[in-house]
């Protein structure tokens, strides 16, 4: 495992237990203090043509993803194809160093990572409101995930907006 | 720590890694197949008065909420005090067991946990969009947070609805 020092505090740390925040190392015990992680489980992968960020704002590729769920999540999947807008929580498993000021994509405003979609961030999970297709077993095909091949998916929940839309139908 | 037997594959594993579904034991193994566990630290807490979770839909108590953040969290903060809409991640700490169908609190309908908002799902990672009231320091004053006393918060990202309203003001 190799060593590095960190930024704040000087002490010698495991590089796998540091961020990269403006260049400099910090380790997770003076970004985090005391506080514990909490460890959560892929419940399936992206699969589209998205093979990397853009360079600016979003990825390139097309707008057609499959989620792939993993087996036994079929059991959690009742009713979803009745719904027409769900919420994607992903990990952003190409994360890359933090910056603490940066130009947001949305608008070029400069702002912190709390005040952005950054994928760049300390917690790396995304969060994206897509349009489902269609349900193929274990497979969701949506529209709208901005997240590349392969990547982790954590969750998926009904979005606000599709529920809203539900009970405003008769 | 306490053994118990998976009700899918009859072995027995710590009860540690394990989930009640439908009130039988299933072992991580069998859910998440050989997929490894991905680690996140609290970036803060939520403060407010509401204790416990209500028996169906939301929390009981006030709707105002601090979110403390810890102290190094400030680095990540500029500009966020200029936005009215924030999305909340938080670590659904109190999270019971799963059921895969259930009534949805929102309309009735019988679903499982991907097509609902539950609590009581596998990856227990709540967000909510809230609305921001005011910036004191490393901590946030909402109004929405439907997270109970205690609970770990995960990530913070400016809400799309708060963009939007962005980018159409002159």
């Amino acid at each position: 495992m190799s060593q590095t020092k960190c930024s704040k505090c000087s002490k010698t740390v495991e590089a796998n237990n540091t961020r990269k925040i403006d260049g400099h190392t910090v380790c997770l015990n003076c970004l985090y203090d005391a506080v514990e992680p909490i460890s959560f489980r892929p419940i399936g992968f992206v699969a589209n043509d998205k093979r990397r960020r853009a360079v600016g704002f979003g990825t390139t590729g097309g707008d057609i993803s499959e989620i792939r769920l993993l087996p036994y999540m079929q059991h959690f999947m009742k009713g979803i194809e009745d719904e027409s807008r769900l919420l994607i929580l992903w990990h952003i498993h190409q994360a890359r160093d933090i910056k603490t000021v940066f130009r947001r994509g949305w608008d070029g405003k400069r702002v912190g990572p709390f005040a952005s979609r950054t994928p760049d961030r300390l917690t790396p999970i995304g969060v994206t409101e897509v349009e489902l297709l269609r349900v193929e077993g274990a497979t969701l095909v949506v529209r709208g995930l901005d997240a590349v091949d392969g990547t982790p998916v954590l969750d998926i929940k009904v979005a606000v907006s599709s529920l809203k839309k539900r009970k405003d139908s008769p």
